[in-house]
Order: C-alpha cells, then structure tokens, then sequence
C-alpha cells in the first residue's frame, strides 16, 4: 500500500490535500453520516436488508449505501458506512440494535474476569465483513474520491460494553473510572490495541484517512478524560504511524474542544470540531498544527437555504484564508434531514469556498 | 425585606457568606436535586402525593421534602422544591409529567401568535402556590439554614416550550433560532420579564438566595450562546439587581463552562461549574470576581466512601484556599444514588474543608 500512489489515483484529492494543510481550490465537503436515515434511497436498501447489523455485514449493500451521497452531492470523500460497535461485537458481546432503543450487548463488561476473556477481534476473522465491505467500495468508488475507515474510540466503546447500552449518566462505567481505574484501564488497552489493528486492516483494504469517534469523551472530567479518553487514542495514533504509515488520522472527541491543544498533540493530521467552538477561534489554537474539519451545527440544516448559505459563509470566513479545513457538521447528520438543505449547503460551500483559497494563494504570493 | 437582617437571624450563614466571598470555618455544601428520588422519606412523600405535579403544587409536601435533606445530612443551605416548569405551566401550555418520558406540554409555542397570546404568570396569582411553598418552607426552616429559590432559564424554558417536550436535538427551537430569530426573541423577552418578576416574588416570599438553572445552554453554537441564552439571564440579573436587591444571584449554565468570564461579568454573585471543567482552573479565569459552586461528577457517588473522600478532597484542593467556594455537584444527584455515599461527601466537607479556610484566615494576618 503507498498512499502517495493511492493520493496520486484519485480523481478528487481536494479532502487529502486538505488534510495535509496543502493548497485547494475550493474547501473539501463531507459529512459525518452522509449515508443515512435522512436519504430515501438509504431508506430503501435498509429495507431492503431488513435490519441494520445485517446492513453493515452485507459489504455489497454497504458499498451501495457508502456511495449513494457520492453520488447523489458529490462529497469530497466516502466514509465506509458502519458502526463503532462492530468490536465490541466481535468480541462477543451480543449485539442487537432494538428500534427506537438503539444498541443493545446481551453480555456487557464489568468484571476482571469479563476483560480478561474478551478477545482481540481478528480484522480479517471476525471482522472480515467489515474489510470486505472497504475493498467493495474503494472498487465501487473508481478512484472517484477518497475513502475515509473508522472506529469509535476506546473510551467510547468501553462506555457501551461497560453499560450494556447507550446512557445519559454512565453511571456503571464512571463507577469503574473511579472505583476500578485499573480494570478500566485494562478493558481500554484491550480496545486500544483492537482498534489500531482495525483501522490499520482498513488501510490495508483501501482505506484513505482514517477516523477516530470519541463520542462520549466530552462526559469525562478533566483527569478522566486525559487518561482514559485522549491517551489511550494517542497511543492509536501512535501505533497507526508504525503499522499504517502515511495515512493520515483523523480524530474527534464531541464535546471536548477544552482540549483541542491536548488532542492537536497526539500526531494526528486533523481534528473534528463541534458546533460549540468558533471554528476561527479552534485555528487559533491549534495554530496551523493540524487541518480541522467541521462545524456547522447539524440543526442548522432545519434552516431555510437561505440562512444555510448564511451560516456556511460565516464558518468559510471565521476559518478564513488559510489551508487545512474540511468543511462538515459539527455531529452527525440528523435523521430528519431534508434532503434539499443537504444541496443548498454544498451549493454554497462549492460557490463561497474558492475565493479563500484564491486569497490564501494570493498571500502564498 | 432586608437580607443583611436576614442573614443576621440564620442560624447558619455560610452558604450566604460564602456567595459574597467572605471568611467562613468550612466551605458550605448543598447538592442540586437534594431533595429526590434518591432518599427513601421522598419517595414516601411522592408517594402520598401521587405525581409529581401534585407534590410540585402543594406547599405542606414542598416544604417536607425540601427539608428531608437538610434534617437528614445537615446541609448548608436549602432549595425551594419545584420544577422549572412551573412557567410555561402558568403561561397556559398544558404540562404533564409522563412516567419515563418526562415533561410534555399539550400546547407547544411555535408561532409568533402562540408567543403574543402567553401571559406574564401573575407570582402570587397563577403561581402563588410556588411563593405559597417559599414561605411555607421558610418558617419549616426556623433560620436553620438560608433558602434557594430557583426558575429555568430563558433560553432553557424556550426550548421545552417550542420542542412541546424535552429532547435531544432541540430541531424545532434550533430551526426557530436559525430561521426565526425575532420570534425567538419574543418569546425570550416574555420569558425574561416573567422569570425575573417570579424569581423576585420568591425572595419577596422569603427565598434568601436565587438561582437561575441554564440547562441547555451548551446545546447552542457560541453566537447563540450569547445572543439567545447569556444575554436574556444578564437582563434578569440586572433586573433583580433594581427589584429585589441585595439578594445574591448564582448562574448555572451547563456544558458551557467556556464561556464562565462572560457569565461572572453578567453581574452575578456566583456561578455554578460542572464537571468537566477543573474547579482550580475556573477559580484561576475568574479571578476572585465571583463565588464558585461544585463540581463533583454526580457519578463520582457512585463509587466507594474513600473514593468519594478523596475526590471531594481533591476539588477543594484545586479551588485552594481562598473564600468563595460553595461545595456541589456539577450536576443533579442522579436518582440511584446510595443515600450512605451522600453521607460519605458530607463527612468529607466537614473534616476536610476547614483546613482550607484556616490557611486563607492565615495569609490574610
């Protein structure tokens, strides 16, 4: 795998540019969950798969649903369409997605014992599935625009293995933070090392950049969040640079731009940003270190077009002229989405955007 | 009404010397949510009532369990028991309490005539049950203690008022805050005026301390912030500072810790911090202007009695030794909370805290 090659291949290579802080011509656009409720074609093939696991472990109706906002906006990139939960799945622990309950582990972690039997998923074993599904859509894909593999982050995934399913309080998981660091600890080295061989098998499959979720880091206190959600990330990172170097990381801790600078020092190449942070203000303080990517509030698609092309030049002007954005949503997508925003907003990044790259070029000058 | 007489009757003022930064033997301590579902004796006076709305509106079970707490672990000050929904409640929207869904109102605000046809709620008309239960509670109290009152914030009513429920997203008041701004700020004026004049009633009634809660402040981008959540509490608090004055007022937005300098110059007396920011580093950016209240991670009482020591140990470590710390959780006590673990942190205050208050008695010789 030689990603310059990779890079070199591809038609659009706006987003990798970008995420090298090299020159474009106009900011790259994706978004966090393009694929999904809000498109009635993904609506359609998820019917057609009956459920949402079997979804993401059909990698022909994964490359078809990865595609279908390709095609239907043409983003600057592909996100492999997925779950995070996929690990602790592997790993045994009993996933069912219940409607209108979300993920659900029939065997959640909470003992000594329950870590130490959790196995480190085999990414071309366990989760073949998901490496089929990478090399199906970097094939579908043509070599039209980068592909983007993923993972939840180890904190992330420890809050649903630990509690068994989503939460409001973390109240099992906060217990083991406190009362049982070292066992927390020991359940995040099992997922940190099963997430960067993950994400390095993604590479390996075709993967273009690599991203970190850390949904829930942004629950944690200050102490917490350093130890059990940014350090077992940087040590992905890190390892990432070994067993997948070249490709570029990318890592985003919602509700957690307290740390932008902290986050900024893992190595990694860009940092998504929430809607709760200016993003001029984020540039300020990573100070050209790392591109970021984000942050118009995905609310803010409920808007009228007019007041999208508003708020998209305003996030355009307060990153202003300078390389290194991607432009996104400060968090996924919402299912209620109306389609036509979604178009009103790549309408007016692909008009606004290149006056600041003409003028960051100017300065060049 | 004169507050500095008030506070010469209190058997125990530290609560109050401690909101204006004054020497005390040990750091005052309240929990938001003392009292609840946690406590055994609530559950039995919630029991007796039937709902919550019920309980909310008589002021013989407001006053039992607003002082379950104090008689039970000796805390510092006591809060008004009520809902923040006692507004929209008087404005005429139709509140129910649904067992695990939470609040609904059966007439959501969305239109700019739903917002020109909301009253102001007359405080000791539509309301007077609230200022029914603040004097009922303070003559139960016999000065043991000072008394909280309490109303939502502007922009956090606004969001149950347009999203007719409580909600993740907040897409209606979003698309409202995007699309229509005026009509936002319509319905943030009334609620403005009628927040100030409610929590003015309550220390009119006997409250010796307010507090507004900004629950869903950092669901809002920072402009929004500003705009839309800061500035309608700055203009209550300005407010309060001509119609009730001399009653210190503390500001609680959560999850908007970013923003804490601009909160301390709304005029405030003291701010509440949650848990994700350290209590050391708040002390440090607002300087001595204002009192600090928390920060426990509500969660953290779930973990064993030493653990708890040692945590509370830590934030009064941080904070550090100077006045103007009021020891708290950085959110609600969450209902499973073990009542022996309250005790835990209450022990904990006391032993520990006067340490703190000597050293500062020392420097100031």
């Amino acid at each position: 795998m030689n990603p310059s090659l990779n890079v070199s291949m591809l038609q659009n290579d706006r987003f990798l540019r970008a995420l090298r802080r090299e020159p474009v011509d106009r900011t790259p656009l994706w978004l966090m969950r393009q694929a999904g409720r809000y498109l009635p074609e993904y609506r359609a093939t998820r019917a057609k798969a009956g459920d949402f696991l079997t979804l993401c472990k059909t990698p022909e109706l994964c490359c078809e649903v990865t595609l279908q906002p390709i095609d239907r906006y043409g983003f600057d990139a592909a996100i492999l369409f997925s779950d995070i939960l996929t690990i602790p799945d592997a790993m045994g622990l009993g996933l069912q997605f219940v409607e209108n309950e979300g993920p659900t582990f029939s065997n959640p972690v909470r003992s000594a014992d329950d870590i130490a039997q959790l196995p480190i998923p085999d990414p071309e074993g366990e989760l073949r599935y998901v490496m089929d599904a990478v090399r199906t859509i970097k094939s579908g894909l043509s070599n039209r625009v980068p592909l983007i593999g993923f993972a939840g982050s180890p904190w992330t995934l420890a809050t649903y293995m630990i509690e068994g399913r989503g939460s409001r309080d973390f109240a099992h998981a906060k217990k083991m933070r406190y009362d049982a660091p070292q066992l927390l600890k020991a359940l995040l080295d099992k997922l940190t090392e099963s997430v960067a061989i993950y994400l390095a098998a993604q590479a390996k499959a075709g993967a273009d950049a690599l991203m970190i979720f850390d949904t829930w880091g942004g629950v944690l206190d200050p102490d917490g969040y350093r130890f059990f959600s940014l350090q077992p990330m940087a040590r992905i990172v890190e390892r990432l640079s070994v067993i997948a170097p070249g490709v570029p990381v990318m890592l985003f801790s919602k509700g957690a731009s307290a740390y932008l600078l902290e986050q900024a020092n893992t190595g990694v190449a860009a940092l998504g940003v929430d809607w709760t942070l200016n993003i001029g203000d984020a540039r300020y303080r990573v100070d050209g270190g790392v591109a970021l990517q984000g942050n118009m509030d995905p609310t803010a698609l409920f808007a009228s077009p007019e007041k999208i092309r508003e708020l998209a030049g305003r996030i355009l002007d307060d990153y202003g002229a300078a390389p290194g954005h991607i432009f996104n949503l400060g968090h996924g997508i919402l299912p209620g989405t109306p389609p036509e925003n979604v178009a009103a907003l790549v309408q007016a990044v692909h008009e606004l955007s290149p006056a600041y790259h003409a003028a960051a070029a100017d300065e060049a000058v």
